[in-house]
């Protein structure tokens, strides 16, 4: 984005020079909606519905306990895993597709610590996402001895120390969509002794990952964000293949067993990652995951990214020249390099204005204290829902549609 | 049954004066199957494609993220845990729908182990099913000085001493079907101090289950048995509510948070059974259970069981008297009421038999060494069908069936 554009034409230009403008097609979008929250729920892909039903219908209905041999059920874990890991620069036995994020991060964390024996600190930021920091403090609290040392993000360096079994970090900072620079970080880890663990969630599927390349130890990441597996979908863990001998989960299942089916009294891992896996996979969420996982793959992420970031830099050059005057400050770095796929505003009023938006069909979201979070889901979004949804903003400041009641009243929002 | 069915036309008499008849109705069987695993994988109830059609295109694929709180996402895990909780005699605000049935164990064993605080033994039996035995292994290998003292089933009451903090038994033995008494050992297990926790993945929705009434401390148990969930559906948890003070879960995720959307860096656990929670719930996956549930809860678990008395001893006597002197000896319980819905046969030649019996439509599974196991859910089945098992059992042991190549060679059994 060398200039912003000055009218709705100029968008649309960029739409008609878009390499990705058909993969919206492959998404079925409400009519007028201009959707910026395919960072907390992804939008639904057209072959997800269909997918769905063949599984309900006929592996399901007439297949019944069969299909999960014959239609594949049982490596349906290991197939999505195999299509994602790609996505993240891993190879396909370093991931595994299962539970929820926070469930894996569980895991994660107890096996690095236990790959760091005599150390017992989880050090992270406490900007992280919160769920991360529960499940780090749910494992402390367990087990004696280990702390989470949570410092602010300026101090993360001077707290890294040889104490600490494993630097947990976000790659995209879920408020202000800032990029930690993965490489760095994980080299600062690695320098101390300890071992570097991802939280992809708001990377996987927008951001070009490069867990290999970057040496990182462990990741885990969301599948219903960019991935677009919907709801609740899956979640994925990365184990580096230099730890698969040695890396234990203490959440043993019969599917991480290395002989499911032998019924066997003794728990024996499966070897590598596929001991990750812990109780029976949920066939349906993982359907769709997979049909999610899919679109983004052929769409490839390098090219994903380059829209993205000319989407957030649009964005953030309209805002700058239609909406000054009106409070809102980018909390987001200036620089697109410098951020995820998302781009976050601050403003007092922030709540309420989201609402008003949210009533002019621009859906982005809040996040507590005054965050207006913007997200650029760049398989979908056109340029010209982003010149839309400027002008959608500037209209609620100008109106002071964030005054009206019903746009200040708080409902839950996710 | 007092008398035993002597020709098709009885079986058909019983089908005709079948209270749940209509039932069958609701799911979707295939045509020539009579299919005798529904304690594996329950069937499709009809309403499943539907609903999960509408939650696909019109809640994620219009309403995308409000959906959240205008579809009741949000309330979703709740809603399904309230319709479930009469089914094993617990109170709504007594049981959580999340994750699976072995990342529930997880929790209740390290929360019931926390409750217990200088007691390090979990109890369990040798034929308890594997992944409880993994998921107490796993827990045991994290905590110093927890250990899972394994017994034969014989050995239990002697084992049951106070260094106990959990008993953990499976309700129905998933080879033999043999059920334990629930009050009889809660009992046993509160005379000396520890918690009783029942997996009931083989009884909820066919077998009564009184957790209130056997005043039964903690519980698992499995959405896609016979609550028809689809495959890999969510679990539930229970807690009694005496314990939900103390209850604590290692699995501390954002869902299970007081405040999940004050995104507070500190984890404050929901007050009661919400702190179960982990994660993002996987709606699709949840929205089909709740079909599955509905239609087990309009039955009713009372009218239920009386059929699947009813089915497995018209099985039992049939095989008594048509397949007499091929080797089959009943590895389940003689009488109805000490059985939970299945009927398991031993034969060395179990495997093949298994599949022959495939191949003729009847669908039971196999379980190492030599169990022929049999599940009858009384929601579906006729008893016709267990005239028709029967009889293709006998065609199979009278021509031998079990020794042509493709019914030895081994494939995956689920």
């Amino acid at each position: 984005m060398s200039d912003v554009a000055t009218a709705r034409v100029d968008a649309e230009a960029l739409d008609a020079g878009d390499e990705l403008a058909s993969l919206r097609e492959e998404f079925a979008l409400p009519q007028g909606v201009v959707y910026l929250d395919g960072n907390s729920l992804g939008a639904l892909p057209r072959a997800t519905g269909a997918r769905l039903r063949e599984v309900v219908e006929r592996e399901w209905g007439e297949g019944l306990i069969r299909s999960w041999n014959q239609h594949g059920w049982i490596d349906l874990p290991a197939r999505v895993a195999a299509l994602l890991a790609p996505l993240v620069g891993a190879a396909a036995d370093e991931v595994a597709v299962a539970d929820s994020t926070s469930v894996n991060l569980f895991k994660l964390l107890a096996g690095g610590l236990r790959l760091r024996p005599g150390r017992a600190v989880i050090l992270s930021e406490e900007e992280n996402f919160p769920t991360d920091l529960y499940v780090a403090q749910g494992l402390s609290a367990l087990l004696q001895g280990v702390t989470l040392r949570l410092v602010p993000r300026a101090n993360l360096a001077a707290a890294l120390d040889e104490s600490v079994a494993v630097l947990m970090l976000t790659h995209v900072d879920f408020r202000t969509g800032a990029l930690h620079d993965m490489p760095q970080w994980t080299r600062a880890a690695h320098e101390v002794g300890a071992l570097a663990l991802w939280d992809l969630a708001h990377s996987a599927g927008a951001v070009p990952v490069d867990l290999a390349g970057s040496e990182a130890d462990l990741a885990v990441g969301c599948g219903y964000k960019y991935l677009n597996g919907g709801p609740g979908a899956p979640a994925f863990a990365f184990v580096a293949r230099c730890h698969h001998g040695g890396f234990e989960t203490p959440l043993q299942g019969w599917m991480g067993h290395a002989e499911p089916f032998a019924f066997d009294p003794r728990y024996r891992p499966a070897p590598g990652i596929a001991r990750l896996l812990c109780g029976t996979p949920p066939i349906l969420s993982l359907a769709a995951l997979e049909c999610g996982v899919e679109a983004i793959s052929r769409a490839g992420v390098a090219r994903l990214r380059r829209k993205s970031m000319a989407l957030t830099d649009l964005f953030v050059r309209l805002v700058e020249r239609e909406c000054e005057g009106f409070g809102l400050a980018l909390a987001s770095p200036q620089e697109a390099t410098a951020r995820g796929s998302q781009v976050s505003l601050r403003h007092r009023d922030g709540y309420a204005i989201v609402q008003a938006l949210i009533a002019r069909g621009v859906i982005g979201d809040f996040r507590a204290p005054d965050i207006l979070r913007f997200g650029f889901a760049p398989g979908y979004l056109r340029f010209t829902d982003v010149w839309d949804a400027v002008a959608a903003l500037r209209a609620v400041m100008e109106q002071r549609e964030w005054e009206r009641p019903e746009h200040r009243a708080r409902v839950r929002v996710t």
